[in-house]
């Protein structure tokens, strides 16, 4: 894919953080931002900030900057959020119950549609107005109801199996929380949330005195 | 920091997926492993892989490959997680439960010592071993404690007062769950484990049919 003339996924992880930034000063009621202000915000290069949003489209115009609604209107294109995605959640246990509350989810289009989990004493309980449901139902349901994403919130244990109905039943990405290094089929996008890995991470950055 | 000789990063990332493999290997009984069974196990090329591996010393023995159980320790030493991590978790709602309930956290080393909420009607509850105790005590605490990391679990709106209360109770590192971009101090390291970002990324990937 190195040939790709589309966004990188580099340059895709910071339009997502473009867009947290431009959501805030939309709701502070400003109208238009420069790439330096955007560069400021984010600790990364002007020169970044323009070449990313150069792949948006002429949006930026010189002295003025770019437009706060419409820059906004075109990163969530270019990210596909301008859209629902109805996903469903595979594991009913706290993770889930704080996913279920994100309003973030529902704000950009992330429906979740559906609730499984392997536990048959889960089976049947409600959370934030859906059923939980066995786990063999994950095909038929994803196939009635036209998800696209499952959420993989399972011990790591079971996440294999769980992100391999996830395959089979046609989702196209699978966002995993398990600790668990998962490998699906060709064409199913996986992002992984190893919750562990990020303090891991974090930890290495202070042992190695990079802060800041 | 481009002139370091250390570990980039995007290496440090790649050392946790690499832990996470050979911990489960361990488990099945494995002793030793290649570079391409490495590769194989996370879809990247054997000679990242190789290149990789050998900011850690001269672990491998060509034809033989690494050793399992010391290539796990060159890792756990080389992250950083060779040792305990004491940490405080502001924010005791939903996620904040499933993050207490989290074996893989203790198991990393990662101990959660304190626990506060700005919610009065939490203050005094018990979750996993640990009272709630209001914000206003971060900084006594985490100076009581010997508390290096601080782990932000609180509504975006709040995210950027409560990282600055623990930058000035002197962590050295954050980890942020808030959808909100977080501007610390200088020296503070920062990873932000934005949920909607992930599944932002997820929804790009599948729009832009970059799966597997």
């Amino acid at each position: 894919m190195t040939d790709d003339p589309r966004l990188s996924r580099a340059s895709a992880a910071r339009l997502s953080l473009y867009l947290r930034c431009l959501e805030g000063w939309e709701r502070d009621g400003r109208a238009t931002a420069s790439s330096r202000d955007l560069a400021d915000a984010l600790g990364v290069t002007d020169a970044q900030v323009r070449r990313d949003l150069a792949c948006l489209g002429g949006l930026g115009r010189r002295g003025v900057g770019y437009g706060v609604p419409a820059l906004i209107a075109a990163i969530r294109q270019a990210l596909g959020i301008n859209r629902e995605w109805p996903a469903v959640l595979v594991g009913a246990g706290n993770l889930a119950r704080a996913l279920l509350r994100y309003r973030g989810f529902a704000e950009r289009g992330f429906r979740i549609v559906a609730l499984f989990d392997a536990d048959a004493k889960k089976v049947g309980e409600r959370l934030a107005g859906l059923e939980v449901r066995p786990v063999a139902e994950v095909g038929r349901r994803v196939r009635e109801l036209g998800a696209e994403l499952g959420i993989v919130a399972v011990p790591s244990e079971a996440a294999q199996e769980v992100g391999e109905l996830l395959a089979a039943a046609g989702v196209r990405g699978v966002l995993n929380f398990a600790p668990a290094v998962l490998r699906l089929p060709e064409g199913i996008a996986v992002v992984n949330v190893d919750l562990t890995i990020q303090l891991e991470q974090l930890a290495f950055q202070v042992q190695a005195g990079r802060g800041g």
